[in-house]
């Protein structure tokens, strides 16, 4: 009789956009997901958020270095708390395309997103957003 | 002369398959990608690992339905800490595929994954994993 409800307390809120985009600018790790020739991938990147699309540096020779021609992908990110079970996340979609552009990458080298881990990354990828959605979840309420 | 240093200087670590499985079965949130017919997508979910399977529950009627059919799929777990710039994360690559056989449902049903929000979620996804990779980053050690 005092076992735990085993049914969700929780409400989704939808985030507005301009919402979205102040998230994706505040923070600076997220997961970019795309379809490899062997399936669906996702892997986490450290980016910034840069004149309206996402950065990120990685290696020429890494599986990101597939992004390198223009590639469909989705960007996720999230900030979640398994003990309270409430959080948030922002869902990014769109086309995936290395910088080349030499005022760009000037730029990029200056301000852009610096990578955690050691090693030779000097690609820099750019997502341009088709869509941005975001929402949160605040639970449990129990009605 | 003062100025931050621009280059990364944490390290990757690749982590033990039997460390990822720890991880998956201690944690109940992450993010599953998968190609929908308009591009990559990627949602977070709350999961169970269950009996080797990352199981979550779903609306026959969202977009995570699209799973229903077996279906190749990636999904991730992760810590991370952008202050520090260190943290982990686990990528599981595999199919996904509704859960049918009633044995199993009765026991996902009891001890399964519950939703964070409400709704009527009564379509439980089982994830099969082809690949479980992961690693850590720790950083910043300058050598």
């Amino acid at each position: 009789m005092t076992s735990q409800p085993r049914e969700p307390a929780g409400h989704f809120e939808a985030l507005p956009t301009v919402r979205c985009k102040e998230l994706l600018g505040r923070h600076t790790a997220g997961r970019v997901a795309w379809t490899a020739p062997d399936g669906p991938h996702i892997l986490p990147v450290t980016y910034a958020y840069h004149n309206t699309q996402i950065v990120f540096r990685t290696s020429a020779h890494g599986v990101l270095a597939a992004l390198e021609r223009r590639t469909p992908v989705a960007f996720e990110i999230d900030e979640i708390d398994e003990d309270t079970t409430s959080g948030w996340n922002v869902v990014v979609r769109g086309s995936a395309q290395a910088v080349t552009r030499s005022y760009e990458l000037a730029s990029l080298w200056r301000e852009g997103p610096v990578p955690w881990a050691q090693g030779v990354r000097t690609l820099f990828i750019a997502i341009t957003p088709r869509t941005i959605t975001g929402r949160a979840v605040r639970g449990p309420f129990v009605d």
